[in-house]
């Protein structure tokens, strides 16, 4: 067994009893509410999924009415069951927001979704203690907080081998988050992570499937679980998260604690590096070379008709990820550079409304997507598996060519979406749940949650009156 | 990313879904009906410890009524929440079976305890269903199998590294055992068992608190619901414990595939190597020198104020773990070589009622103790990890000395209780629920388990009337 040092639990369970919302700097309170309303988006985007529609016939066979909201319904249930519909809704459409990477070898980083396991706990159990809306972000503050910094301290090699950080790790913002909105004490909080620990699961072979997104909901579920149980005085190991049969021996082989002591707060993940919000609800690899392509096509008012072929050149951390040349449905069309591209040329847009079984097999877009060709880029290989660049070029029948180089997209922090951006993006997810104006007073309220004096302000404009 | 086989869901799902008691030998029938009295009277020892009662607290505050028992008690609930509250109650005490290892290398097989998941899970889907009881014992046999097949094929890093494998792997036991049950069609169980590969959890920094126990009840209780969800039609990888995101490679970094493939029910592990029921509610490495030293009691009629002290001689395999030579209360009594054997001095019986916190920190228990050495002897530790040897030697107060060596005990499979000490156990574990007549009943209605047109013959027996 290898030496560990002590002390993680500790200094996760400090930082999360002891935040209050005055200690939350102003530019990351804009931020969680700009998470906030992604997040809440994305989940009402899910909402009709299938994924969604089974887990809540599920929770419907398998309790009585509670407290909490599942969103875009007018289904009640306790916390754990609304936060884990929630949670699967949030991840359904692979719209949700992403963690950026510290430094290049903490390529996990880039690729958990903070939001939706954070959001969907306490959201939940902020409606069931009617929270106030600071209580509600502080909690939100401090669960995503504790998510991003064990995502940055934990080794590669736990989303590397196969588990899926947004499960995995996402329970723990769940668990804190629940802990602080229930007012836990210092040693419960610490027996909610253990038991968290005992319970954080979700491995990669099941990409590509539902059990994708059950893996968001199940880790806000479990963390909200874990922080009840320790409330009605259930024990776990202190020092859970340390030592060698500890979360981060089991899960990682390792812990970079440098990384999380002392560092959480500061910065705040939301300031450094950030978190990259979707335009797009498919693979964020593809983002950057859509962004580009939807450039030139705006630019040049680029007619599909007037397009003979299109030639994107980039290196395996993108091409292979991307691995869909001909994809048969939507979650395939997902990951597949040939759709999102081959859509944007035919309708300038790649929404929810695109990624839809009929129109990945619609013959037009077939054949568009003939037109679309990938190769691997040895000059760009060479600059390194951590640099994201793309080059698309745009061949015109009439012999003309548009070309443009793209390393980043809109929603990263170094690009951010406008704000009318991030409302259209609303909209346009919870279009399936609310007309216009309902959005529109949802939006309204996320923006002013902080003055709510109960969560139930924004929570009754994002679901269906009985 | 390592190659890696495949097949290896579809050997479980073939063997689980294809069995029939018919099937089934007679000689594995008898076994199965013995971890079953045994199973169902360790669940029962459970029932009043505070991890069972803050799990039935948490279960009434968020469900409503359903068509399961919670054993020992009136409680009913949905499946899965039955499920998981016999689960933790089987775990509770450290009662429950012992997997033995095939082979020197494959020490974590002696460190799973398959009954409890298996039990707790298959029971519960069999009183929702109204199963016979020949549809009990065949879904209850499908699941342990599984469960053992597993636990002997997966790397052995998944243990040492900190997994704990009673929940872990006890999940493939539930969910394979509901699968049958529930009668899911092939691609329905290979659906179940890929989502309770994305649930699998348990971390062993959690032993020696009420963690490690509900680890057992999580492990039952997710495995139904990975069934449940795939009954619905929840999608999962259906290959999910294979290649290299895949279950084995993720949490064992491995798996030995020829103990697996062809192996399930060939020969069943209740034959061979077979699993030893506990005759005391404590860690089983200290099983055999209780023993010893309970023979030497015995057999020379040692009385506690006749003995100077007793020496007991192993290797570090059996004192490092057993690592409490002061304990403070009952978990570490459970772990302590000095508690164990002196309670077998003063009382000449080490049950139920002896490990309790109470009796640990008794005057006279706390005076025997301090005459109990332990002592690392190099002889035994040259003969290797895999050899369970101690020697216990009683040095009487007028210089006669007693001393017996010990490499197995009651219980393992080369020297299996007898029909009474098994029906006393059960009887003793069950004291805090059935009066003696009614634990008579009881083991009558579950030696007759075959014959019963509905499994609530035996469930209404354990439980007590509303």
């Amino acid at each position: 067994m290898e030496d560990s040092k002590v002390g993680l639990t500790t200094e996760i369970l400090t930082f999360v009893h002891g935040l209050k919302y005055e200690q939350i700097p102003e530019n990351i309170q804009l931020e969680l509410k700009r998470c906030l309303l992604d997040g809440i988006g994305v989940i009402l985007s899910g909402v009709h999924s299938s994924c969604s529609q089974i887990i809540r016939s599920f929770i419907q066979e398998n309790t009585n009415r509670g407290a909490c909201s599942i969103l875009g319904t007018n289904i009640n249930v306790p916390a754990a069951l609304a936060a884990l519909a929630n949670g699967v809704a949030g991840h359904a459409e692979d719209f949700d927001d992403t963690q950026l990477s510290t430094a290049p070898d903490r390529i996990y980083g880039l690729l958990t979704h903070p939001t939706t396991p954070a959001l969907a706990a306490t959201l939940a159990v902020a409606e069931e203690v009617n929270a106030t809306g600071k209580e509600f972000l502080t909690a939100f503050c401090a669960g995503f907080e504790v998510e991003c910094k064990i995502a940055d301290a934990i080794n590669p090699n736990h989303y590397v081998k196969g588990n899926h950080s947004t499960g995995t790790i996402g329970i723990f913002a769940a668990a804190t988050g629940a802990a602080k909105l229930l007012g836990l004490t210092e040693q419960e909080t610490a027996n909610a992570i253990g038991i968290a620990a005992s319970k954080s699961a979700g491995i990669r072979a099941n990409f590509g499937t539902m059990t994708k997104p059950y893996h968001a909901g199940a880790a806000a579920e479990n963390g909200v679980i874990s922080a009840k149980l320790a409330q009605l005085g259930y024990i776990a190991d202190p020092n859970a998260m340390d030592g060698p049969w500890g979360f981060f021996q089991v899960k990682g082989g390792d812990c970079d604690h440098d990384r999380l002591l002392g560092k959480l707060g500061n910065p705040y993940t939301l300031e450094h590096p950030g978190v990259s919000v979707k335009p797009y609800p498919c693979g964020s690899l593809s983002h950057p070379s859509m962004d580009a392509l939807l450039d030139l096509i705006n630019e040049h008012d680029i007619k599909p008709e007037e397009v003979d072929n299109v030639q994107l050149r980039a290196g395996n951390n993108i091409l292979f990820p991307l691995r869909y040349t001909n994809p048969q449905n939507e979650l395939e069309a997902k990951f597949s550079l040939q759709f999102c591209l081959a859509i944007l040329l035919l309708r300038r847009q790649a929404g929810l409304k695109e990624f839809k079984d009929e129109v990945v097999r619609d013959p037009k877009v077939c054949e568009m997507m003939t037109r679309i060709h990938t190769y691997h880029d040895q000059d760009i290989e060479s600059q390194g598996s951590t640099r994201m660049l793309s080059i698309v070029k745009v061949q015109m029948n009439n012999g003309e060519t548009f070309q443009k180089e793209a390393s980043t997209s809109r929603g990263q922090p170094d690009r951010p979406m406008t704000r009318a951006e991030l409302e259209d993006k609303f909209i346009s997810c919870a279009e399936g749940v609310l007309d216009r104006s309902e959005s529109e007073k949802a939006i309204q309220a996320i923006s002013e949650v902080d003055k709510l004096n109960n969560i139930s302000g924004i929570v009754s404009k994002v679901t269906i009156a009985n």
